[in-house]
């Protein structure tokens, strides 16, 4: 079944309008009529099953058949701080955590990121995120769409930021630290309502510095296995280590 | 460090061989001179530290220092089953499931696969898909080298394959049915030694048949957390929650 974000100006009290790009992808893409349903997605992160009452030239108007309860959006609230990548990586970076439960997802300007955003291009940058993030969600049948940042600095990062209950950064070198305790040991002690933070670094990694500030700041190093990942796939194995204990595990 | 993959006929008492495209990837484009130390990896999944003797114009040849212990590979055997997909996306899959430990690809003919592969593509896409494989194993600073299988259809897969300890496949379905069980239920039934596969559909997913199959010969449903998997991440999340459960859970 098919499913949109709709904004909080387009609910009425048993009816939900659509306007725009979406009314444009039902009525021309997916060539839906009255009586077709589909699920729509109040910004507080409840769905809606509702049926297409009328089609206008402007508005597709629904009727609400019934709120679903249908738990899908992972229980903590998680943010990705990612070290700007090369490429599309960072598009691809957002979809697939956007299909994990991401909540969040911050463009880290680290020293060794080879790639700069200038204003102009961040601006750009971000509404393309933003579009990914919501197809995701909605493909992904998620009830909340994750929202993209401005670019941080690490310095921003750690002094505007209010903090955050579990705060972790995946530091390569300490992939190969025997001493460093098991992924398990920082995830199990994680609540439900509870906020989580990881910083991964670019494909150059972070600078001693930088890990060196972000230890600080109470960032505890983390391994995602005795892999080398890189700098794509390190979010990957932490969103879904993440929604395994928290929604695999009894 | 680099690290390369060595065939059985290029290893000597004390000493190691490398001539093909390696000898000049390290002599043209990593222009390593005597002396430089290199990770070599006997094909039995053992890495060796060596440093280069002599460049001659046909061969690398370095002398053995020590034996790795470092354990980097997944204590099981794990073969993943994938229905090919469009575009590159075959190719995106076994990269990040080499970086995550997988030991074996099979490229699978489903029904609802939208891409086939005639037997002159067939050979080459397998020699790419070892190509990618290879390097994203000594990226990883993996030990073992993945293979990949050619094509099979459901039936050969159900026929011809020895057993497998543990045999999943992802449903997308049953991730809505309450009645499924935990991922962690089969996950932590797992031990070190034993072989574990898992089938996942192709973008349309697959057919109501192909899944009745594949529970007749004893293959269990998955749900790989609540949200809804595009086909090239749910093999990811699965590999992901395995080395969670099986290398950083004590």
């Amino acid at each position: 079944m098919q499913r949109y974000f709709v904004d909080q100006e387009n609910w009425y009290e048993n009816a939900i309008q659509i306007i725009g790009d979406d009314y444009h992808h039902i009525v021309n893409v997916m060539r839906m009529t009255k009586g077709t349903k589909i699920i729509c997605n109040h910004p507080s992160g409840v769905g809606y099953l509702a049926e297409i009452e009328t089609i206008t030239d402007q508005e597709v108007r629904l009727q609400i058949i019934k709120k679903l309860s249908h738990q899908v959006e992972i229980p903590v609230n998680v943010t990705l701080i990612q070290g700007l990548a090369k490429g599309d990586k960072l598009d691809w970076i957002v979809q697939k955590a956007t299909e994990l439960g991401v909540n969040r997802v911050i463009p880290l300007n680290s020293q060794r990121s080879i790639v700069k955003w200038d204003e102009k291009r961040q601006k750009k940058k971000i509404e393309r995120l933003e579009k990914i993030a919501k197809e995701a969600a909605e493909q992904s049948h998620r009830t909340i769409q994750p929202t993209i940042d401005n670019t941080h600095s690490l310095k921003k990062l750690v002094e505007n930021e209010k903090d955050f209950d579990h705060k972790f950064v995946a530091y390569e070198e300490t992939t190969r630290e025997i001493s460093v305790k098991d992924l398990n040991h920082y995830l199990e002690r994680i609540e439900p309502g509870e906020s989580v933070a990881i910083v991964i670094g670019p494909e150059g990694g972070l600078t001693k510095e930088e890990v060196e500030l972000l230890y600080d700041k109470g960032y505890e190093p983390i391994r995602l296995g005795p892999r080398i990942l890189r700098t794509e796939t390190a979010p990957i194995y932490f969103l879904s280590a993440l929604s395994y204990i928290l929604e695999e595990t009894k």
